[in-house]
């Protein structure tokens, strides 16, 4: 049969690996599709610039969207990134009638729902593993292999660059600025670190978890945002001595007050499986009410393992290219007259332990004002440690760990706390979550 | 449109749990298929056995072969087990034109080529995700999502009953006596503990793996089987101080002599997320050329995650009923005329390290003699260390970990130690894999 005619837009870091990837594993790819994948032209924004990759027999060129509207181009991939340049591109291709795969997160956390309507009119497929924790296959998983279950909840490490940061401070004793100085010295952190640190990259990777979770259409304004810049080696040290590490977790939880979404950092125990994953590893734990938990676990970026995930994607569009769509696996897992908006739930509403560190005047009677306002707002404490003041410093910090409690209490309650003169406010809070037995 | 009706063959942990589990979600399933799963038959052996599901609307009967053979049956479920019960009913199934699902790993094992072979000529799909560690979306996962990589290993841990046996021997000193016990009162093991405690189900299992990893037929015959049944406390305890789990592993691994197929106890190093899995979980770590290390965590048996996976596939194949079968998944993720027979490596041939436990007698010159027996094969010691004899022996335990090496040497070498009059043989002899930096 003919050669499958693929088209890649971009040709950095993950269009390069994905070239790579199809020129090395050629044989193997057609002895699962009985086609050849064949990348016949790519698209860059400089072709001057010298490439590592093997470009013989690729056409390269500077216009992408020709490339969008060439009959000879069966699968557009489109590894370009961003959201304005990238989704007029899509748009195009899938106008065309191909199908597309991407890696690009941004744009479909903030433009999918449109998107996938779109390619749904056009009967054409539209692949994203690639987008989410790079070369594992957790959209999959979600989306097909855990089919049977309605899911309960989902806690990811999906940002590599925030857990190297956290690895780091932790076993080096590093400070935020030190690790992420780190991080960008090794290449792993961005000059513009603010996807990689303030949680927005995390999110836009739950926004699609999410979607795929729950049947729901995606909802990034719906997130509840916090990175990793406020955490201090103080803080990751206290976490040790209670037992927890301190990670940044994507979280979607069905929860009391609907469908919970939050990127934030987290306690989590040290036993368990989430808590172990070090530097640039994602990891996804999934409990779903027939399966109960799994963890999927691998490298969540990179040239090799985002191109495995691409081809991945590959692989399914074009063994279905020109099939009815109902033979194919809806976007999102569930078709579109079987998606449902969910009630979101405010961050307020959010049910879940905290640890709280405050600094506190060296003095009798503190820790009584802070339990009382505790338990006023009924929120019970399931440890308190008072710390040594530190060198030269007249205050002490005191860290305590509560039971669950309702969000909107919690934030009453540290308002509460800071407000009291024996507390130099404002105080550092952190949720924790037991992330089941895993 | 009309439901997707169902047939269901044994109704025992899985059967049972597969249909509750589509009672339970049917809502969420329509509206990821667009169509009800609904079933409308069930086979058992003894109708008058209560049944803790409900079976309203579903007629149950004892002739499993007339579901097979039902015009009014779409899909057909074989959960009774065993191989030579099951094997006609599936065929009878693929040769009537319906699709199978299946959690059988023994009949796939030892018949799935031939099946393979019939539901391609029939251009029905056989599924079988359930079959591999419970609820985990493994095959899936090697199936589709990796189909990028060339999977250079796969280890797995695929038999809950033995690895809880192994965590209780380590956590509460318990000898395996002590531990089958307990897991056959707590039910986890069969009365008949064959299967899990000599390592034939996870063998099974590792079949299936293989097949889907390399593109090769399944290989049964050719798998090396080790149980734990020669497993002491004693092992455990000197593998703990050398910073080592002992787990039952299923491997297959493109090595030096060829695609290998083994199932053993082996040491893994501590602070690996393999080693991590305590209890009756199932782990699979798999390595691929592009993705690098992933590893896939959750629970490998039981009612409900057993049925997670069943209706993960019932889900996919009733998408694609009567689709043309070039728009499915192959069944082992090759088409037909993709497979390759590998050179399967002869455990002879297999290379990595090995744990060696001796009873030496108490005299000077003894370790000079195992060295030098050692190195005379080439083999190098990476550590050794002689124990306190135990109270009232007159010998003492000599425990060492060697570098990687030839299975064939190691084994020379140990027949050599062990013909040692200061050695009381045989000894025990356990591999050690430092399955990567996961
Ligand atoms: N890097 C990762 O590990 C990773 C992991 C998961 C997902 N992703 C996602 O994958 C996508 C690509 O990321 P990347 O790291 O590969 O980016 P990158 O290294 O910056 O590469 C972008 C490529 O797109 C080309 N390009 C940009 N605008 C273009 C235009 N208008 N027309 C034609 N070519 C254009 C660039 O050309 P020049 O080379 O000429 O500049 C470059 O080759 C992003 O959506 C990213 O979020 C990346
Ligand atoms: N249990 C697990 O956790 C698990 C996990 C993964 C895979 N599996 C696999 O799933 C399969 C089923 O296991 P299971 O644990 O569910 O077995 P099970 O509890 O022993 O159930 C077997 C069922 O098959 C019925 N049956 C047996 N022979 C029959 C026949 N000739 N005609 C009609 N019905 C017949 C039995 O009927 P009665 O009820 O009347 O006796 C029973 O309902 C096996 O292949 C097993 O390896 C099991």
């Amino acid at each position: 049969m003919d050669p499958v005619r693929v088209g890649i837009l971009g040709l950095g870091t993950v269009g390069g690996g994905t070239v790579s990837l199809l020129r090395r594993n050629a044989e193997p790819l057609k002895r699962r599709l009985g086609r050849a994948l064949e990348v016949t032209r790519v698209a860059v924004k400089d072709p001057s610039k010298p490439r590592p990759v093997d470009l013989e027999g690729i056409e390269v060129g500077t216009d992408a969207e020709s490339i969008c509207t060439d009959p000879n181009i069966d699968i557009v991939i489109e590894l370009v990134g961003g959201v304005d340049n990238a989704e007029p591109l899509v748009r195009k291709a899938l106008e065309h009638g191909k199908p597309v795969v991407t890696a690009n997160k941004a744009l479909l956390a903030e433009r999918g729902n449109e998107l996938f309507r779109f390619a749904g009119e056009q009967g054409v497929d539209l692949a994203f593993e690639a987008a989410v924790a790079g070369g594992i296959p957790i959209i999959k998983a979600l989306r097909e292999g855990l089919a049977g279950n309605r899911i309960e909840s989902v806690h990811a490490i999906a940002n590599g660059t925030a857990n190297y940061m956290l690895s780091r401070m932790r076993t080096e004793g590093m400070e935020f600025a030190g690790a992420l100085q780190e991080a960008q010295d090794l290449g792993y952190a961005e000059l513009d670190p603010t996807f990689d640190v303030d949680g927005i990259d995390a999110a836009h990777k739950l926004a699609l978890v999410a979607a795929v979770a729950f049947g729901a259409p995606i909802n990034y304004e719906a997130l509840h945002i916090e990175g990793i810049r406020s955490i201090t080696r103080e803080d990751i040290l206290y976490a040790d001595e209670l037992g927890y590490r301190i990670k940044l977790l994507a979280i979607t939880k069905n929860g009391p007050g609907g469908i919970e979404l939050r990127v934030h950092p987290t306690l989590v125990p040290q036993d368990t499986m989430l808590a172990s994953v070090e530097g640039v590893f994602n990891a996804v734990q999934v409990v779903g009410d027939a399966v109960g938990p799994t963890l999927y676990y691998g490298p969540g970026a990179g040239a090799d393992p985002t191109a495995s995930a691409v081809v991945g994607d590959l692989v399914d569009v074009a063994r279905t290219l020109g099939a009815p769509p109902e033979y194919r696996v809806p976007y999102l897992g569930f078709r579109a007259d079987g998606m449902q908006e969910p009630r979101w739930a405010p961050v307020e509403e959010v049910e879940t332990e905290y640890y709280l560190r405050m600094q506190a005047q060296d003095q009798p009677g503190v820790l009584a004002q802070v339990t009382r306002i505790l338990s006023e707002e009924g929120i019970s404490i399931e440890a308190i440690r008072q710390k040594e003041p530190r060198p030269g410093d007249t205050d002490v910090p005191v860290v305590l760990v509560t039971h669950t409690t309702k969000e909107r209490a919690m934030r009453k309650a540290v308002a509460a706390i800071d407000g009291l003169d024996v507390i130099n406010g404002p105080s550092q809070l952190i949720r924790l979550e037991e992330v089941d037995a895993v």
